[in-house]
């Protein structure tokens, strides 16, 4: 009976996703500021419904055989994880894309690679975070080639490209994080009103990029939230996203506004985001030096960057902080791995005490992850996302078990 | 005709399989001595069932989809592949984790890493047997941290452990080599009396785990049989390891004996495993260093280990000492790969002219651990195996043809 | 209609492939000349029809488990994504062997790394292209290692082998090239009287291996062209092999010539293969050289190949050149990557706006790669091709969608 129950719940919920209107099929995810509001709900839906399935023990298997590629131009075993997670629960075999990392390929090594791993593929998932400028770039050039294969005969699909973190945003981070939100506060209406601190947090390392805080600011300011975000001065975000999310809260009824005070930002926070970033100005630089390959010049910038850091130290957010939220008891959230002070270094983003009250919650956080990267690709390959589940649900296979 | 009788014969050994009681289910399988007999019985008849399945073209897969995440803390290619197989087998994709081998993870990286892997995971292989005292307590510390993510909702299943061997035990060894010894010699019954030697061996290496050998008096012991654990004085294993092996020889009806000299343990053996191995006391000094870091100390040890080594340089099992064996024609055993004289090394473990004369039969003892490994993750994954493999033959799929 | 036009059109090329009498069931596929026309010929269909089927949504998995390993002994990214590809299309996953590259493993490594990592495998693709006389005779060996286990009862399946380039020849690359050229002409009646230049090329790096323009006279050779193979005085190939590629146009009723000068080959050619290699004495040298790891010796052949190579830096495929072909519109192939001038070096193998004509074809080019390996698997693993893929016409299972 309770597993009934739940089934009709699945279905229901399938026969809302059918009446969604979104325009993902065939489109890549890149930015979550492309993608409509009917385009973001269907991904969260069909993510939601897939994480259910799973539970569930009902295989949303649709492809008999097909590659996945990961191309990781960047360090990763989160993301790396949930791609590989979400393509295996779709059918499709992971294959890695081992690029040089510190190389920016363009033109003809871009245009040929491309194709030449794109003959039996459906999806590329990239990560390009080093280099600013860059990394969404890149991917936007893969697809223009992906295109050109397609229309020529070159490829017999058009693989999807997923975003898994670029110099700009990080949509499956960001997505995960709302549906991380939505599960713990129970929708999106119930968001509306709240206040989220994207905060800037001290850290011993350098040159973490600034997708994460960028794509929450431009994702969590489309749902009628107050949205504050701290840093100590200079260490501002590329300005045109910073732009954008303000532009976000105003048409969504929220607010946004822009501090220099940890402590000023946490008060009355329903929402804490405390985390490490690069300065916009030093990631210029950076990349400048990465493309001379400035050995001396990284070194010396490096250095300029951990002192400058180091004046900041206080930026860590510990429980006096958590105090100033709403009741003493904010819903933190981080990317993971966050820098825990006297665990993974002497001092860094959050106390250890602070963590550890919240530590499960940021791994169920990350646990929407695969299935976010899933939805992308499952919109992505299906005009009809709703038909696709509810024909799952009629085929009835289980994941486990002998079919 | 005659596949409808092996067929016949597969269902009866599947129904004496219904009728075992394990307490296999949800459990990690991390030492055999942790195992009843009534557990390990299971697993070899399991195992043995899905091999001759695969002979016959039924493919037992049971998983539509899933991961199984490989954790390789040291090199490895034949259990790495055995892994893989098996993986493969039941129907989930292998997704390799790398962590730096040399690093001794704990606490909040553990914790943050078991977690963040298994969202869609249904088991991690784990080998780590380079530091004593260590390798088995990590795999237990990454239990009871999925423990916790199971219990509190992180993870949708509780990821099995499988130890791909660690400092103590490496049970997919001894279990395949049990295997080969129910195969040559026809069934447990049989192996009660008889002789096994399992005895030090030349190397010109050094830093060996201790693990095949302790693995196999531990497991070996249990079944009746003679073992006479042989080794140069100091070169002695794990005390409490050897301990519990000659507890199990009494209680099993055999007997347990220690001696210091290859030709003394050959006489009228009837099983032989000679294999190097560091001691005990090495072992100690080398993780206290390796924790240290200490790379003169490292350097140091290895010269002092080899120099003792050499000292034992006629610890060779060659043709004169098989003479000294039952009939002169004991069964001959290793892990593989095998120091053989004048082919891997100058001087080794093994004559080739020996070798040669086992070769094969060493490769035949190898082909069992892929199923000793897909035995251990169904009799964890489902309550009643007998009840899963009646479905599979019923089922009746091909591995290989157009189903 | 027109789906049920395509499909009936599937059907009767099927039935052409059922009255084809190859013998490449259970063969290893390591040299295009140790095949029969029939043989070359089922691949070749084999091939078209998968490629067909994979476009129409069909999806032709054989294998409900399996392994098939890569052994790639050098770099590479065309191939194995085309080796990971088709044995996905199959429904086999790929296990990486990462053996050093620079070792030329002979006797006991291999015989046991054969075995050990073929419990449970289908396929074994291996590139060796380093080592001149090595890289075929590695994969011999590995054969008869094979056999020996499977004759044994050590492998319950001996898997077949598929040379994915070794110092020889490169037949998963010349079957591609010899699909496009069917495709771009229409039949192999049609390549009859063509004239085929196999060309060497300027590039400003050495050591390139000579398998492609081997591969491609021994193969091309045997469908009545007219084939010229050019280069500079001194850059010859394998006698052995050019004496067969003779051979191979007389008894097809072409014609074989070898000359010195790019722009007399290049007068009224059909089909141009403009290329570089290493010569084969200076191939023999290296060989030489790296068996006695002679790094000195090595850098001295490089500069002197290299200063060799200078003096024919006119030997670049340009428009000027492309103008004396056949009304100025040859077809322009090459296995890719392509050393174009001024995109990817200096000086190249080819002008930019001689390649950017062809840039797409060359793709196409590519693109028959995945087929062919998937072709070379069906064909070794089941005796009656046409059957099976009668059979996968039947289930029509789609690839992607919800079976």
């Amino acid at each position: 009976m309770n597993k009934g129950k739940k089934q009709s719940n699945l279905e229901e919920r399938i026969e809302g996703i059918k009446l969604l209107r979104p325009s993902l099929h065939g489109k890549d995810f890149l930015l979550t500021w492309e993608k409509s509001d009917e385009d973001l709900k269907t991904v969260l839906e069909v993510a939601s419904v897939l994480k259910e399935m799973r539970a569930a023990n009902i295989s949303p298997r649709v492809f008999d055989s097909g590659l996945a590629i990961s191309n990781f131009r960047d360090n990763s075993t989160r993301t790396r994880f949930s791609f590989a997670s979400a393509s295996n629960l779709l059918g499709l075999a992971v294959q890695d894309l081992d690029e040089e990392k510190s190389q920016i390929a363009h033109g003809e090594t871009v245009r040929e690679t491309a194709n030449m791993i794109s003959f039996l593929s459906d999806f590329i998932g990239i990560r390009d975070d080093i280099f600013l400028g860059e990394g969404n770039k890149y991917m936007r050039e893969v697809g223009v080639v992906l295109d050109e294969g397609f229309e020529n005969g070159v490829l017999p699909v058009r693989p999807g490209i997923v975003n898994l973190q670029c110099d700009m945003d990080h949509p499956t981070q960001s997505m995960a994080d709302l549906m991380h939100l939505l599960s713990v506060f129970g929708s999106a209406d119930n968001l509306s009103g709240k206040k989220l601190v994207m905060s800037w947090a001290y850290s011993p390392s350098y040159g973490k990029p600034m997708s994460v805080p960028q794509g929450i600011i431009a994702l969590m300011s489309r749902f009628g939230m107050n949205i504050e975000l701290a840093y100590p001065e200079g260490y501002n975000l590329i300005p045109g996203i910073v732009e954008l999310a303000e532009k976000n809260t105003l048409a969504s009824g929220g607010s946004f506004s822009v501090s220099h005070s940890m402590e000023e930002a946490m008060k009355d926070a329903d929402i804490v985001y405390p985390k490490s970033w690069a300065p916009y100005h030093i990631m210029q630089q950076r990349t400048g030096l990465l493309q001379k390959a400035d050995r001396n010049g990284l070194k010396e910038l490096e250095q300029v960057c951990l002192a400058n850091n180091a004046k900041f130290r206080d930026w860590e957010f510990d429980d006096d902080k958590l105090k100033l939220t709403r009741n003493g008891s904010a819903l933190y959230m981080h990317c993971l791995p966050a820098d825990i002070s006297g665990i993974s270094c002497e001092r860094g983003e959050v106390s250890a005490s602070t963590f550890e009250r919240y530590r499960i919650e940021t791994y169920r956080e990350a646990g929407f992850k695969p299935y976010v990267i899933a939805a992308m690709m499952l919109t992505n390959r299906f005009e009809n996302p709703g038909e696709v589940l509810s024909a799952i649900m009629q085929r009835n296979r289980g994941r486990v078990g002998v079919n």
